[in-house]
């Protein structure tokens, strides 16, 4: 298959949340419009991305709940669970620790690591937290693939060298500094600012908009 | 000036973001290819970016930081201090609050809500925290135009309606439910779950690559 463009992959990813929820809920078919409106976008998108990814349905009902978590989820997923390590485990470390434990995921997060003491040596929502000195060799006995960084913005950079020598292959950089990897070496780098400046300009335009429309 | 997409308008915030530590460092002047580079882009999207909001500089030095600055904040940013609240101050509501108080910007976290008689009443990271039965009130009291919703996914879709009611333009929302709101309510849904299942699945493609190429 071709490569599957990132915006798809993030919407892959919403719509089988929605899926599962849907699947809780007890319902068994959804029609593209439908989960296109949950999310928010038109309904040639949701046909266009499931088309991409080939997956066909009788769309008579609607798609098959069930099948299309299924189909997603051999799209997205490995064959194998994948572990994950958190790097700072200050607020934003401690939420998505405990936002993915206890997930039905392919991903899990097995360790964290901190440079604070008081941190360093104990369980955080039942996660080891380790110093960071150990962070190469706990990389290899976990056999952590991929690293969340919630670290203070101030270090994100001297983090870089330890990633790539502990042989990391995926990094999500949740600082404000972005980061770049060697090849081989997937980041997303995300600061959350960015989305609370978006949400703020397209009320500012709204705004706007009415304001010269009311003239 | 015609609507700007929603990506160039994040890209805009995440440029500035760098310029500004640049400008921190004392650095005068960039040119588009390093600053691509720092953001894993191309220059030519860079160019294509900045020429959507018609900037133009003479690109012998590269751009001059401090221009480029005040040029895209003259997009981003309305006339006047944006007040934003917090639905939810779990750990990722403080991560959120921490990370923006004290920051130079023209969006000002003034109040944050929560159920917890642990939290509401009390001052949470220098921002005051106020029982959700009031939110309405003081959302007018504050004038806040903007919430981000770090609440439990359970409760989300009952936050819907006090959200309409109390006049808010703009929602930034963390759970993992899908909001849709009225026209005139710009909405952002983002669930961090998304970005890691994305860097899981890159990581995932990489190495299938590598074995295939491998063999």
């Amino acid at each position: 298959m071709n490569a599957i463009p990132e915006k798809t992959i993030e919407r892959l990813s919403e719509y089988r949340r929605t899926l599962l929820e849907c699947h809780a809920q007890g319902i068994q078919h959804i029609f593209s419009h439908v989960l296109a409106g949950i999310h928010g976008i038109t309904a040639v998108q949701v046909r266009r991305d499931l088309m991409l990814i080939g997956f066909q349905s009788d769309t008579k009902k609607g798609y098959d709940v069930e099948v299309l978590i299924e189909f997603i989820s051999s799209i997205l997923d490995g064959k194998n669970v994948v572990n994950v390590g958190v790097i700072g485990m200050g607020n934003l470390g401690q939420a998505l620790t405990k936002y993915f434990n206890g997930r039905r995921s392919k991903l899990r997060i097995v360790a964290s690591f901190d440079v604070d003491p008081q941190k360093a040596g104990h369980r955080i929502d039942g996660i080891p937290c380790y110093p960071m000195a150990d962070f190469e060799e706990l990389v290899q006995k976990h056999d952590i693939k991929i690293v969340i960084l919630s670290s203070p913005t101030s270090i994100a950079s001297q983090l870089v060298v330890p990633i790539i020598n502990a042989g990391i292959k995926g990094v999500l950089n949740f600082t404000s500094m972005p980061l770049n990897f060697p090849r081989g070496i997937f980041v997303e780098n995300y600061d959350i600012t960015t989305l609370l400046e978006k949400v703020a300009y397209f009320v500012k335009e709204a705004e706007e908009n009415s304001d010269s429309s009311s003239e």
